[in-house]
């Protein structure tokens, strides 16, 4: 059966059914403190801070203060941190992976994020590392893989989530990207089969104009969250928050949960 | 590609893909004149006029003269008339077949509708006969196919819709029952397949409670026509016309059409 998102450090526990994620992706403090006042407002479930926009990702140690001052600014919101690597649709960073490591483990130890994303094609040191000490911190980890040019067969989504289990994921997300609407069938198809199997709440969608369907109504095939756009999007297809609360709830009613 | 259902006695000619049809379901006269005006202002794309639930379903003259006085109250919106059978869902009526058929013949005759419903299911000279009177009569025949207890693999309801094209429909229309999420994806990939090959538009739905991803969603995978509630519904798992005219028009913004 498809899981809820558990929030370890968060004082409410469990993440809606689905829950609704708002990414920021602010290049500057400024524009992250700014940006960060203006989502809140709009009550998503998580927020993302797609720290891979962020000029200063470099200064692990400034990243972590902010990280603490954006959560003073999210008013309870949990905190997912994300530095989506350019191989899988982010922005181009000048860090190694080392420092990239190095600032999960700075964010990790400041305690101020709930969840960090790490994607499962990263080095397999790297995903035991992040893993050993994101779980030292009581913090959700989100193992996730990208395909921003097509949408793989549904055996091989399916073992992804699975690979994402195994590897001691909290969460595993898969996004790809459909050619057509059969690849979003594809994918729901995926996430219905993964959800039923797997242990651990699933994230799916199909991306782009096609998928979506899936941002709204991926949740009925198990997927636990979904990505809306509060006031920037940080991948093609993202609908408004509105748009996608409304939509939820429509079909919440419709199937009378 | 999918097709937008043609509308040959409507000014309009076409009416949007998808077409949302709110159903008619009084049972008087009084009944029904005071739901298609509360029904029309909600301004569905279609109106259904479920004749089995009107009471005065035996004299064929007098409904086709109400279906003159609801066309009269419709402001426009085309009129879908349909006798649903008890078999594949309907209310019970003292009608033999031969007598629906022979109201058909007056409803169309009356120039009063738009669209007839007919099930393919019925005795194949009565389809022939409504086929050939209601093109006679320049009125679009939607032939159709129930079931509200299950859903039939893929391969059958695409082979229902290709039944209904050869039958010489004008709209194929197919409805069934899903028992799962599983369910409800084969009825999208049907869709998603018969759509591409049809000459002819094609309406689906997945009904029920499980189903209401696609009766927002349907038409991204080739479904021309979604049943919404203006005042009361018709079938289970049909959602208010406001919410399902949201949920279109927020996938249409994000496909971008």
């Amino acid at each position: 059966m498809p899981h809820a998102i558990a929030l370890k450090r968060n004082p409410a526990g469990a993440s809606p059914f689905p829950a609704i994620c708002a990414p920021l992706v602010g290049r500057t403090a400024a524009k992250l403190l700014e940006e960060v006042a203006a989502v809140a407002a709009k009550k998503p479930d998580i927020l993302e801070w797609r720290v891979d926009f962020f000029e200063g990702i470099a200064d692990a140690p400034a990243v972590a203060e902010l990280a603490g001052r954006l959560k003073q600014l999210a008013g309870g919101i949990p905190i997912l941190f994300t530095r989506r690597s350019s191989r899988e649709g982010g922005e181009p960073i000048s860090l190694t992976e080392d420092r990239v490591v190095g600032l999960y483990r700075s964010v990790c130890e400041s305690g101020h994020v709930d969840l960090v994303d790490f994607e499962m094609g990263n080095d397999a040191g790297h995903v035991r590392e992040v893993r050993e000490f994101s779980r030292a911190a009581g913090i959700q980890l989100v193992l996730s893989f990208h395909d921003f040019q097509r949408t793989p067969p549904v055996e091989s989504i399916v073992e992804r989530f699975a690979q994402a289990q195994e590897l001691g994921a909290d969460v595993a997300k898969v996004a790809v990207m459909p050619q057509s609407m059969g690849d979003v069938l594809t994918l729901l198809a995926a996430t219905l089969q993964a959800s039923d199997r797997s242990r651990i709440p699933i994230i799916s969608m199909s991306m782009g104009p096609l998928g979506g369907v899936t941002r709204v109504g991926g949740w009925t095939f198990g997927s636990a969250m979904t990505f809306a756009v509060g006031e920037s999007s940080s991948a093609p297809g993202q609908m408004p928050i509105e748009d996608v609360a409304a939509g939820v709830a429509m079909l919440r009613r419709a199937l009378g949960r």
